[in-house]
């Protein structure tokens, strides 16, 4: 059998020689029995994040990676940048008729290799099948829960007028690398989606001094750095002024948005982070981040302000660009 | 706007204005917050369970409840079974474009309700759309988590022979109920899902002095009885013999199934609980279920032998059939 079917899904034994031959062979780890309708933790610590996302990506692969590495990196990502540290991911995997089991076993070993890396145990699991045009291949939803880190007092009622804004790296490539991979428009391009755990960057900042001076982490994903600064703006009642030539964004990525019409600033990133930091600790952030692999691009992007409560972007000839929120736009399917 | 479009999907203003008015006004808790990446618990115990099921169910309404009801009561019964109180769910919808917004809204009120009842909190959620024709309307994830009851010591390498089978009321109502809500096949009947929360059938157990009789539950779902006796003649190297005579089944679901050729053996339910008692205190649990409005046609269907390793069904006329396990057979999307 090449390709999954229904019977896949009916929870007799084809079921059973899916979930052993592609999923607990892969995912194995000391918590996961696929016997058991339930993992078992042990939690002492005293506060726990919990969160989760689902990942409908099209088309399945991309430059840099699938939609199994997204599972993991999107879900171990919002508890970093929540302050907890990733322990325990759930899987849910509705899979569509017909998908081949070639392809299943790719994604899922990415899934391992993606859990790993962020050290991360997928401790539970389901799977649905779903008949064939019913489905986009397959979609995964993931639930982690992560240790929430004390000294990291993350609330964006902290920030005031004068903090800064960072970005750990160039934006929109996922959302370039996966559009391009869906639908080649005759173009041709080297971009590859930034899709990694942020863990070590969030990590690397609990060995701060003054650690109170991180205020506020997001991953800017669905909607892009625009939508994460809209929200800051509305919630902190304070303006942003952006500076666009501080903007990290790879050429590449810029002259496809040019093309295509899109804006870089609203196109999704999975594996970068946004961090609002006290004036004076910008720089120590900036040269912290910039000693990781991941965060070497790093950039000071802007600053919160009280003479107005946009997002407004400066641009580098004087002028002045007011940003808007994401309304009716069906931005593709990139997560 | 009636229906659902891929703007809602986008991670800007129409998304935001989804979770605010359908989602997060019906689910709302003290720990659910819309506007961040994860909820934070406090878990004091020692030791937690955590499960996960997807939902696909077609159609998203049958008698006796949705789509909505049945991904909390699916979660829920997953911990209760493993000797867990429920606590905590995420919540995934991913949902295609198209699909109305009253339908959603009632499918969520429901999935309210049935937490409220649960007594669980929904604390993180996520939505995606998907375009028309790559989904199901809705397709539902929940992640629970639940607080391990230390008294309960459910391990099936503890059932042995003499051990008898329980089964907390009439099976194969939520798959019969699904299938004529789905096809009528010129059919009516008021046949009616048994979906519903066990917690409470799982939690009078823990009021038993000889706790320990208690060896093993699970709830019935895909695979229905047949899958869940099969598992365990496996794991526990034991034969099972049924009295075909003591299995509850109503009369309007036999005879669906005898129309139909289905057998309600391997019909999901949705509400039940299968329980493996020691024989000295079947008696006792039984009557202590069947005090409860939810057990109150528990009949002990069986017990475990060393004489065989198969599931054997003793006919009322003194006859034997072999019970084999589901393979092929592409069951109804009854979850």
């Amino acid at each position: 059998m090449t390709n999954i079917t229904l019977a896949h899904g009916n929870g007799g034994l084809r079921m059973r020689e899916l979930i052993d031959s592609i999923f607990a062979s892969q995912l194995a780890n000391p918590f996961l029995n696929t016997e058991k309708d339930a993992a078992f933790l042990n939690l002492e610590a005293k506060e726990w994040a919990m969160t989760t996302d689902g990942f409908t990506v099209q088309p399945l692969f991309f430059p840099g990676g699938n939609i199994g590495s997204l599972a993991v990196h999107g879900t171990v990502n919002d508890l970093a940048v929540s302050g907890a540290e990733p322990r325990y991911l759930s899987l849910n995997a509705i899979i569509e008729e017909g998908l081949s089991l070639k392809d299943l076993e790719k994604i899922v070993a990415s899934m391992a290799t993606a859990a790993k890396e962020a050290n991360v145990h997928i401790v539970t699991g389901d799977t649905k099948v779903v008949p064939k045009g019913q489905g986009g291949g397959v979609y995964f939803a993931t639930t982690g829960i992560g240790e929430k880190m004390a000294a990291l007092q993350l609330d964006e009622q902290r920030i005031c007028a004068g903090d800064r804004i960072l970005v750990s790296g160039p934006i929109g490539n996922h959302g370039i690398a996966v559009m391009m991979a869906r639908e080649a428009f005759g173009l041709h391009s080297d971009i590859v989606s930034d899709s990694a755990t942020v863990w070590p960057l969030v990590h690397a900042l609990t060995t701060l001094e003054n650690i109170s001076a991180v205020k506020f982490l997001r991953d800017p994903t669905r909607g892009g750095l625009n939508m994460v600064l809209q929200d800051l703006s509305r919630s902190s009642a304070l303006g942003v002024d952006l500076h666009e030539n501080q903007l990290p964004i790879e050429p590449a990525v810029q002259s496809v948005c040019n093309m295509l019409g899109y804006d870089p600033f609203n196109l999704a990133c999975e594996g970068r982070v946004v961090a609002v930091i006290a004036a004076d600790m910008a720089d120590t952030v900036l040269s912290v981040w910039r000693d990781l692999k991941q965060g070497e691009n790093t950039a000071i992007i802007g600053e919160f302000t009280h003479e107005h409560q946009r997002v407004v972007m400066q641009t580098p000839i004087g002028g002045q660009r007011l940003m808007l929120p994401l309304e009716d736009e069906p931005l593709p399917r990139i997560c």
